[in-house]
């Protein structure tokens, strides 16, 4: 049957550029869109039940399957729930696809209760918006968006399709080009290898994006090993390999105050597919750019990291792993809990951290784990953990996907688990329970604000009630356990590793003391 | 202590204004605001594990206080996460004053991480923005926003805070004068009382905001009686009062094609707080406007309806309260649950209504009830409900309050569970779990889509697996129970109503069947 109905034709286009997998939260003015999903088999629509989840789930689909997912949200305020994780999105440089269902276009002057301004909302995430004129546009507005979604820089951008252009017929269109931004340059091979040889260890790579994959970590570091110059990877990457056979390298602290010292002495900051470092907030006192005063920042393009190694005639990487604790006993405390997970990592698992404050010392722990894709939350919009394993396990069915996650962040998007037990994800959720948000009791005092009353402690403690995640995880389906000390940790992971589906462990961290 | 940094300043200015609620999920961003509240114990800060909980809370206290609470929300995406709520309480026209947090004015430039566009968000709310230039700004920017919310009628009003004022010096500023909006007017009393005699019953008073008080509906029914004017109440009332002593007018229909029988015969259609009406969404071949052919649509203000009803000698009202059907027995159905609700709904309850499909027959059931408030989902924008009633309890901590929750829209805020433990709020939670997206089963067909595949079915169906809300409310500390019958129903509606803190009843209920 050939496409007929806009809702047809959008999801036709889609499917043409590889678009096959769609997270959706629908409502009315998109029910032509599900309806239509019964003649496009090849498309798989996964039900979410808030739209963070949806959009925080394409998110980690676009970092593991290196493509584009649609999102199908309703109307204005579908989008505006799904924004923090879009934000999140435009931070990793994800290819996104929002469709975002509106208002027949005679119904828009009414005013309708749902009536909002849609554009506003979408160009918030700094995407490209596209809102075909006529049915017969919404083939081009579809091609147009994943054009510009799949640039390189990926990007998020959005379809907004009214339900009368869904419902009504609409020509197939014609395949367009996309319109592919140009990717990002920077220094010839030789004036980089040059710089690079001359500053020696002044000179310091901040790795990003593509320059984070195993051959862009192991090209860096054959070139660190030639040249004396230093290698760091951005804060918060999008996806970065790790663990064996991948050299480990520092990422750019959080602290401000660390990364200073990190930087210091650096005359050359050499930018490879990073973003120039910045601290995350600002604090009374200190300096927010974190650029060492009179270095100069330089570029060079992630795909130019491997020519430059061999122009720089640097040895081949030989693999040292680091060396993996053994597994510990106890109660469970904020560095062993990431010892347990470091030494029962399965190989080629994909691990999303949103661990935030427990997560302190799981850089060290995983360094010499099996090798392992990382993906950290982009943007500092929290709920992100939960929703881009949901996403990542989408992507690689085949890969083990393990959410290391924070308490008070897992619960802007909890309804995840719901998702990974009706797709039988597998994925293994370990909630790092320390009944505060620890990271705030942190900042509290890193602002220096001198706060120590009931007031304000209120407002940064989960306890009061204590939140049972085995209880609330089974509510949704998903096989739940408690761990209280290290071994019980162990014991579960392995059991939630060995069987298929989701699970979770609740497991109780004490909190960050400062 | 005299105020003395913004922060402080921003609190007492709120304060001084009777804004003495703060329902906050506030980040780093934040912290000295947090820190502020210490030295302000007027302020009542409610913690909310996820910001739409917090501005569907401040939606639900401001239609019970008659006044504003404030928001503390973190930069952008801590704005965007609560959007939705604030939608609806646009659409209620509820005053609502957000505290959004934004990074330090020398850190702008620097595109941090949870850098964004707050002005962008802000404004869709359709509400004023209200940016500081100076620390010494802070004060009239508090001020106007608080004018601007509480003005006729209630807007959403922001303020973005930027860190460095929040911490350094500020001058407390000087109390000014709200700049308040005009009343809306309407017809002069003479001519619409001239208009209902003449027009009789092809006049029909369409009633909303202020005229869905007692005293408004009770003005309403003796025009009617006068006049054989008809009455109808606007769809989703942002609060209605009914039950004993309060004339029981129909709400105008969900369902445009119940709207359209509702409204036929109306030459003159008479706007007392309402808007025109229109269909909620468009269907195909339907009208969206719902005004009938022809008619002419006039003005009265609210304020105005006791007098019209005096100038027209309009009897005094005597209650006639609709018959209350006994306590029902056996397993619960759409219909049943509701008649146990009404039978037992406590004397001046506070009913937040979120039950959509499952909520049929409520309307019919609960004429005959105890006086009581209704609130319900004002802008179509679902997981209003629950924030709502946590808003409810903390304006009016002596009213039992009912959240009527559907199962669907629950889950997009169903953290709003914890800040009831928390806060030991009396609200008594029924979910209406009918293991579906019911209503859009419903609007599936009404948009005539075809649908009957198993990829569209798997998009409106909320089993596989089952959401088990008994074991997710223990999870956030409420205690709860499952009803399967209306003896159960009964039981554990009584038992709720009769101890103080939260209860959620998980009542299964037999989904929408068209």
């Amino acid at each position: 049957m050939s496409p007929s109905t806009g809702a047809q034709v959008a999801i036709a286009r889609l499917l043409a550029a590889g678009v096959d997998v769609c997270f959706a939260n629908p409502g009315t003015s998109e029910m032509h869109f599900v309806a239509a999903l019964d003649s496009a088999p090849q498309m798989r629509p996964v039900l979410c039940l808030f739209e963070g989840v949806a959009t925080g789930a394409a998110d980690g689909y676009a970092r593991i399957a290196g493509r584009p997912a649609a999102t199908l949200l309703h109307l204005g305020p579908g989008l505006a729930n799904g924004l923090a994780n879009l934000h999140n999105a435009r931070r990793a440089f994800s290819p996104v696809v929002n469709i975002v269902g509106d208002h027949a276009t005679h119904h828009k002057r009414l005013d309708a209760p749902l009536e909002s301004d849609i554009e506003a909302l979408a160009g918030w995430t700094h995407g490209s918006v596209h809102r075909p004129a006529t049915p017969d546009d919404v083939a081009a507005a579809v091609d147009s968006a994943v054009g510009s979604a799949t640039g390189e820089p990926g990007e998020v951008a959005t379809v907004i399709l009214p339900a009368d252009f869904s419902w009504g017929p609409a020509s197939p269109g014609a395949p367009v080009s996309p319109q592919r931004r140009p990717a990002p340059g920077g220094m010839q091979i030789e004036a980089a290898a040059e710089l690079l040889r001359e500053r020696g260890a002044h000179a310091l790579l901040l790795l990003g994006g593509a320059a984070n994959s195993a051959e862009g970590l192991i090209a860096a570091a054959r070139i660190a090993a030639v040249t004396g110059a230093r290698a760091l990877i951005e804060t918060f990457p999008a996806r970065l390999a790790r663990g064996r056979g991948v050299p480990h390298l520092d990422r750019l602290a959080y602290l401000g105050e660390q990364a200073v010292e990190q930087l210091a002495g650096t005359t050359d900051l050499v930018l490879v597919g990073a973003r120039s470092p910045v601290t995350f907030f600002a604090y009374p006192g200190k300096p927010g750019d974190l650029v060492p005063s009179g270095a100069t920042v330089h570029t060079v393009a992630p795909s130019d990291l491997e020519k430059l190694a061999d122009h720089l005639g640097a040895a081949p990487y030989i693999d040292n792993p680091a060396e993996l604790a053994a597994l510990p006993r106890g109660p469970l405390n904020a560095q062993n809990w990431a010892q347990v997970i470091a030494a029962l990592l399965p190989e080629n698992a994909i691990v999303s951290d949103e661990a935030n404050t427990s997560g302190l010392f799981l850089p060290t722990a995983t360094a010499g784990s099996a090798a392992h894709d990382l993906l950290t939350l982009t943007g500092g919009a929290i709920g992100q953990g939960l929703p881009v394993a949901v996403g990542a396990a989408v992507a690689a069915p085949h890969r083990p996907v393990i959410a290391l996650q924070a308490d008070g962040s897992a619960l802007y998007t909890i309804s995840a688990l719901w998702t990974m037990a009706r797709e039988q994800l597998d994925v293994t959720v370990v909630i790092l329970n320390n009944h505060a948000y620890a990271i705030l009791q942190m900042e509290l005092q890193r602002v220096g604000a001198a706060a120590a009353g009931e007031q304000s402690r209120s407002l940064l403690d989960l306890s009061r009630p204590d939140i049972d995640f085995v209880s609330i995880a089974q509510g949704f389906g998903v096989p739940a356990t408690r761990a209280t000390t290290a071994e019980d940790l162990a014991e579960q992971f392995r059991a939630a590793l060995g069987e298929p589906g989701p699970h979770l462990i609740d497991a109780a961290i004490a909190g960050w003391s400062v």
